[in-house]
């Protein structure tokens, strides 16, 4: 693929990242690897805006990357990299080398969202989210600030008027008795109040309300989801399409999940998983025809971060025949997802600057069940975005340069 | 992918089929398929010209395709056919029903090269084989006949000045005394010979020497290969592009392929294996850059025409993580090729009607090595036959027009 | 291990075969495959009582064995084999060899309990069934009948007094109006009003029952269960206790079935495959002492009759380091089951020929849920299994004695 | 098993370990381990002297062993420990916790025997080999030392008489321009003079001549062997003889060995590869019958001290049918070793202190390839293992009040 290089380099400001679940696993993660890459101790592993075809589309460079953030948890971030030290996930040496910008980052996260201890409408529980993030972005002379939501994954809501219709739900908000929004929504309300570009890298609702999508137009915020395509799903949606190409017909795909840490815990409560659960088959289903997709998600707590994913496809060949192909993958997850959400923040920065609004489509690449695109080979995606990032970041020129000029 | 359709139909005559290795696993498999497609028992599984986005590409029909080949051994394509039932293969109804069509093509199976009992020179020996295949067309009066060579893997030959120069390859050829050419290149000189487009689908060395590169271009005959890519190798080729695409670098990349039949007892040779792991290898490498890619094929007869293969792959993440990923494939391998081997028949007619001369690189998509292409991503090579594809059908037309007009 | 050899012939009279679902995947391989080695075309490879260190105790000839059965359908035996033929299962030329006595055996088979199309008691019911049994032993002049079920896995009954106490139970199956047993308890009270051993190769209640335990012993007959050890379970049975002679410790043991077929169907009700999971798993934990050992079933249709089983152990082994092992088991499952099936026949007929009586913990090798026992280790239970054997062989032959003299 | 408890406690006083390449992975691997168990810091998890049904066996308590040995290597235990911790196999917490116990083995290593650099003869340099365990004997005030070999594999000698014969043998080794053996072979040789009992823990030749058997017989000495049986070949050993035990056919048995560590650098060499081959794979023909046993060992740097291994395990079963169980194993291979290298040196010091002499075939359960004994099934091995050393605790018992009494 021969992408033309639009040679510029990023002049559209300093960018931040705020993280919704700041002080969980993927987050820290995140923080210390930006802090690692930014001092030139690590190389950008991992992060797909940091190779070709993308790394010569200009972007925010890592160093010129503030993170900040919500929670509500209040153990500190060089705590939580602690674990993951114990864990085998970090070495020893990396946390102490980058330590106190981990310090300096968790001087920056507020207390997040939190329904049980919720005083007033959840109108004024978002302003004040929000006033987090526009205060985070003025202290530190930011252009813009990406939220990314890492929290834990929710069960879906229930359908309901107010999420369909902006105007209900503006109303419904203000009522101090109603819990109207999701966890996740609450803080998606709360980055479009603040004219902050969005991720959602989990299955919860957050985004994903027809509401949402209104105000978000109506703010001109970009936003891209969801549920970050990390491992097992990343690697059915390189396979399937290939499989298909040679004519091949897959006649059954059946996988299984093992993880632990604080996702597997979550994950064990059958109403969470369930909207995981049709994150992860939907596009499967698209790219095979079959409806044959048992999938289960098992909490092992004694593997901590890692995950392993075990997949059997059963494929009819030639007159009939039968092939197998099985595939276990295991890693630690936090480490698959924290430079994809590196690449995010630099993307949506980059759509930002390009004054696109509303769900960013090629962004696909990134995610399970990607808004605004139905998408899902992975090879396809790749190519898409290779070709969207070039093309805004001429457009992000062009906007600025009509700001620069009278 | 959205190719302009070119829905004309195939008015370039009916085209002939001529295995080098008739009687094989792989020969025998794609004969009886066709007839059991042809005759509509069964579908094109595994034909990636059945569909988008090659179906819509006017190419011969399945029914008219004739075949006919060489071969060393004797025994005769139903008894073939029967062993592949014994072994579980192919169902027993399916070979009753379509018996008739196979002894009709094992009529039209000539006594292939045999080195150890020629006499004469190979060039009388190649002019002999030419005969044949000039025959069976003139016989069933075909446009064309597509030689596809999938007689067992050679050792590769020892450099020599006449495998370079086709004069050198011309004076040495009539030298009774000489055995010049390894017996695949004997049947691709004859193919040339008798004008016949040409498929190498096995790691031999056959048309991949410059002497003949020279004399095909004389001749104006296109050619592909080489060693179909059916297995473990696609898989590779699926698999590594993608790795790579999401900034992840591959530390080794282990296999192991366990297989019995002929294939298995002629790979246990090692001087017949190393033209195999070399080809298996090649695209690995270019694919990933690293060179931790040890590689091994066991002959295990009780596994008869299945085969098994393992990848351990080992992958370094975001700071220096590190990932695994592991497959397990399992199918008979004749019922992979066989397909891609009608797929090949069918583009290289096209390929001739279009008046193509020499290397097609855009059928890499079929090939372990490709000949005239450094591509090995299997999603590019998907891209670019496609495109390939829809264009010179259409420039076949073209031809067809100027030969219809006055 | 050494046995002390005693080395007798079998003079305790022919013995007979029930099936309780004489018409399933299991009884028709077993009975097919019990034709293929009474007539020496198959060995008798799968079956325990072939081999060392049992194949020197005098035991039924598997020529002396004839098979007769229930069935609540009226599929003959000739046409499920023939779909075990179509499903690559079995070949055709053994089917064709063996037709004769599969029809034979056919005429065998009489209609099965069934609770829907009841009229009368289940008293009555289970006297008709019984009458079956010794209507069968009389005309072919049988010494003893040992009846196995086979049929597809029930839920569990509810608890309730009459299957705690036998006088309850006589008098709750005498009413017309209430259904006390489960079909697969009414099959087991049959065999003990029939006075025939009897074998548990399910997971339902059966003869697990403290109700029928009391009649077995009031009657005097042996019998032996609980659900057939074959696979996946088999496998850990091997591995779990091998890993905690080496000093290791198991976090974690996560598994994974598929399969098609009628099991597959059958388990895909979420109250049957309760009583299939729990039995599964009891063994692991006592083994292991892990409770982590999440297991999954899944109906995976385009299997049919093979299982595949996916097992993946977390080990903790010196320093708290970790281990994985993992393990992919694909086979028929009906061609491991019905060798077993043949063995329990062979070797009941020798715990009746020896006047036992109840529960025999030492066959606890067949089973995943052992009836009287809780030794688990399969290695321990090959041990018990070759003693016993050779013990109750000479005891059969003293009781035989005692018989032949005055 | 039940094993009359033999209640006694050991008091045949304090046990050295010698080991010979007591700078390696295993040996540091070990000395940290035991350091950690004998303070109280890690629970002798993986030494099956320290659970049933050893573990009311008499034995030298953890606390009473003391650590010395030769090495070619000059590289400090502490950094070798460092490098094991850098490669995540062992937390940096645990080896600051005995850092002082490692430092002060450190000082009881003495230089290897290096024959690049010898001058003098083999037995002048074997001479000051065994001074060195003497020394260690007596500056430490123990009752015995226990040599255990953990060098780098080497190649098999070629037959030579001197190795057959103890008086040739004698009087070559004093020529000083002769090799006459190779240098693990002159440990053994040290380790006899010495009086030492001896484990052979590698595939090399060491204590494995005739010529050397005969010298421990002269001396009394105690020895086993051959090859520790960790990982792959472990689990063939318990998995062959449960296969054969259903009454099913092994039909092949392919292995694939990924490691790196210096470990994979010395079997990258096919010389010394090719003692390791045969060792691995002699256990698993003997268990199996068949020969169809393909197996390859790569060098795979990037794993560093994981060793991950794959077997293919192709099974007839019932009728003809084919079964697969497909295995992976993954684990640093140092932490599989090192605690039955802890076990290997109390089990020979109770052989010694109850006088035994020679091979100790009861101990195969810890070999690949055991001296003394053709039993390779690991059920089997452990239960002589449990029954010889509560016999041998017994004798021990009596030597010793023999020794006491007057």
């Amino acid at each position: 693929m021969h992408l033309s290089a639009h040679q510029s380099t990023w002049n559209h400001g300093r960018t931040g990242i705020w993280f919704v679940g700041a002080r969980g696993s993927v987050a820290t993660t995140a923080t210390l690897g930006l802090a690692a890459i930014a001092s030139g101790l690590s190389a950008p592993t991992g992060c797909v805006t940091a190779q070709a075809p993308l790394d010569d589309v200009a972007l925010p460079a890592f160093a010129d990357l503030v993170v900040g953030g919500h929670d509500i948890s209040d153990t500190p971030l060089g705590k939580k990299a602690e674990q993951l030290v114990e864990a085998g996930m970090i070495p020893y040496r990396l946390l102490e080398a980058v330590r106190p910008q981990l310090d300096a980052v968790d001087a920056d996260i507020r207390p997040g969202y939190d329904a049980a201890h919720r005083s007033g409408s959840q109108a004024a529980a978002a302003e004040a989210l929000a006033a987090d993030i526009v205060d985070f972005r003025e202290r530190h002379g930011l252009a813009r600030v990406v939220v990314v939501d890492l929290a834990s994954t929710e069960p879906l809501p229930a359908p309901a008027p107010e999420l369909e219709d902006l105007d209900l739900l503006r109303a419904a908000l203000e009522d101090p008795e109603r819990e109207v929004l999701p966890a996740s929504s609450v803080n998606a309300y709360a980055a479009l109040l603040a004219g902050a570009p969005y991720a959602g890298f989990t299955p919860s609702a957050s985004m994903n309300l027809p509401a949402l999508h209104a105000l978000a137009a109506e703010r001109g915020v970009p936003f891209a989801g969801q549920d970050g395509k990390t491992g097992q799903t990343w690697l059915r949606s390189v396979l399937a399409p290939a499989i298909t190409a040679r004519g091949l017909r897959v006649l059954s795909w059946a996988g299984s999940n093992l993880l632990g840490g604080g996702d597997g815990a979550t994950l064990a409560d059958p109403h969470a998983v369930q909207s995981k659960l049709v994150s992860k088959n939907r596009g499967l289903q698209d790219l095979t025809g079959s409806t044959v997709t048992p999938l289960h998600i098992d909490n092992v707590p004694d593997l901590g971060d890692i995950k392993v994913a075990w997949d059997h496809i059963h494929i009819e060949g030639f007159l009939g025949s039968r092939l197998t192909l099985q595939t276990t993958w295991s890693a630690y997850d936090s480490m698959l997802a924290a430079p994809l959400v590196l690449d995010l923040a630099r993307l949506l920065a980059l759509a930002d600057a390009a004054g696109l609004s509303g769900p960013v489509p090629e962004m696909g690449f990134f995610f399970k069940d990607p808004w605004g695109s139905d998408v899902h080979s992975f090879a396809e995606q790749s190519r898409v975005l290779g070709v969207w990032a070039h093309r805004t970041s001429a457009q992000a020129d062009a906007v600025q340069a009509g700001v620069d000029e009278p």
